[in-house]
């Protein structure tokens, strides 16, 4: 049996795609300023996991992309570099919007350089990253990115009118976790199509493989946050919980509490009326309702519509290595 | 003698290009999350003068930019609204990394919604300014805005390395306030002549316009931060004293300073151990040194740099208007 994780098998399939990538945003983050430079260097020894261009990288090869002329930096590499930058930038405008202090299991950025750094390199990077798509030509290419960020922004700054409020709806909930993350998720599949001139029906098959597989990705990220998984990730469990920041464990333990714990979660929810005992308490009352299942049965079910998705793309092993992908994320730390 | 103001003059000139672009500024700024709408309302209400949109309309114009098609809104007042949104993105981040209070004599943004919210605005305004020059399509447009983009944050960046350091060089303060200001006048202008479909030589004639004037537009407002007319723009005097940046008054002053003006300099400026008495302190050496005439001086020869740019355009109403508002953007408080 293969024990490889499918992520690590996608990067090996395509390790000379993301080589040049890699070299590409080394390339592209420098700057006269000094204080970008090192901003840069902050967040390339951090790492991550460079999933996003990945996806760029993998969708244009799945739609039979082929390097042009061999001596210029490919269309594609070009932009998952354009992509990983916005994602990057949304990362430092994060931290300083949650006031976090870890990001990847280092100081965030916001720490190490102050809030205003993380502001302005964000900046820097946003910029930088349009410059790259201008340089690759592709109004298309534009539209979809541009779309995609200003749909991030307005995630985020939705995610903060439902902060504290356990009246949000699923619906909301959904709305909130794609514009934050299964927009640029989708997105970066998409502009892999693009790249690889696909037609309309492949571009939103995989715009929906993206889309769905985003949507995964954020109900185990929420999930994570209330299980012992999460320290082992270098993260600390229940900052979503001390934030009162409303995820999927917390609205299904909600709707199934009885009077008495609807009374915690509006005290240590909607109050932020916390002791250092209600984590322990709120962790009991997710375990109670099977939260955490129900949380990570509803991400199945978009890892499972992700790969609905692009089922009519001929089968091969990167489709195999798509499939896998969207499974492993809901399955992987649990 | 004809008192009115030249800007006012260049707005009644342009006063059907502006109500356009007012009207799109508008229209553009709604989303379906509340807060951003609640964002624009509140940056729409605190005004401003709309100068870079304007140069954006004013020099198309120049160039003899013609609206081809009467039912579509003009390119010109679509670019223009561009980069009005991008110049709010950036007073949105600014307050966040000057810790600002007051904006336009307003409470600022920062301060009515927190610094979250105006990250998360500035964001989705940069998207939404590029969304815009998307759908209007011009690769070259979008090249120089976004190399303006990543130069303002580049010189906002240096900027906060450049804080406190008395021996920060003159042509290090102007790459910064090129960088902060002075990059996007030039693009605003440059623009202008893109759409008119210009010849290279009227689009770099038209930017370099925009930087002289965007250098001596700067130079004014680092000197006014130490003048009693700030008050009357409903701005404090001395928030650049405050916070040690340094500007063209505080090097001129601080190059003629003796010996014991120098320690005082180190003392308040290096080292911001400042007291309730040092502004006063610092304005009389300010004066002593005549550094504000200076600064004045540094100012019009850009303003003259500025009508130079363009002395081969044919004379007429709207050139004239180009050369008295360089020249005002110097007189206008003094």
């Amino acid at each position: 049996m293969d024990t490889k994780e499918p992520l690590q098998k996608l990067l090996d399939y395509l390790a000379s795609d993301m080589e040049l990538c890699n070299r590409l945003i080394m390339d592209r983050m420098q700057s006269s300023v000094d204080l970008v430079s090192q901003l840069a260097a902050h967040l390339i020894v951090a790492g991550g996991k460079r999933l996003r261009p990945l996806l760029t990288l993998a969708s244009a090869r799945l739609c039979g992309y082929e390097q042009l002329s061999q001596g210029s930096m490919p269309r594609h590499v070009r932009l998952a570099t354009s992509i990983e930058f916005l994602h990057t930038s949304t990362l430092l405008h994060d931290d300083v919007v949650d006031e976090s202090k870890l990001r990847r299991g280092a100081d965030s950025a916001n720490v190490v350089f102050g809030n205003a750094a993380s502001v302005l390199g964000g900046d820097f990077l946003f910029a930088r990253a349009f410059q790259i798509m201008t340089e690759d030509g592709s109004l298309d290419v534009m539209r979809v990115i541009s779309q995609a960020c200003a749909t991030i922004a307005e995630g985020e700054l939705l995610q903060m009118t439902t902060q504290n409020d356990l009246s949000t709806s699923i619906a909301r909930y959904y709305e909130v976790i794609y514009g934050k993350t299964a927009a640029l998720f989708a997105a970066s599949c998409r502009v892999g199509a693009i790249v690889a001139d696909s037609t309309v029906k492949d571009e939103e098959a995989l715009e929906n493989y993206g889309l769905n597989l985003g949507m995964a990705f954020q109900l185990v990220d929420d999930a994570l946050d209330y299980s012992a998984k999460q320290e082992e990730l270098g993260k600390t469990v229940g900052d979503d919980f001390r934030e009162g920041k409303i995820t999927y464990p917390i609205l299904i333990a909600y709707q199934k509490a009885d009077a008495e714990e609807k009374k915690f979660w509006e005290r240590v929810i909607e109050s932020c009326d916390q002791t250092d005992q209600d984590l322990e308490h709120a962790l009991s009352l997710i375990n109670k309702h099977q939260a955490l299942e129900e949380t990570l049965k509803e991400a199945m079910s978009f890892a499972n519509k992700a790969c609905d998705a692009i089922r009519h793309f001929p089968e091969g092993e990167l489709h195999s290595l798509f499939e896998e992908i969207a499974r492993y994320t809901v399955t992987r730390h649990f």
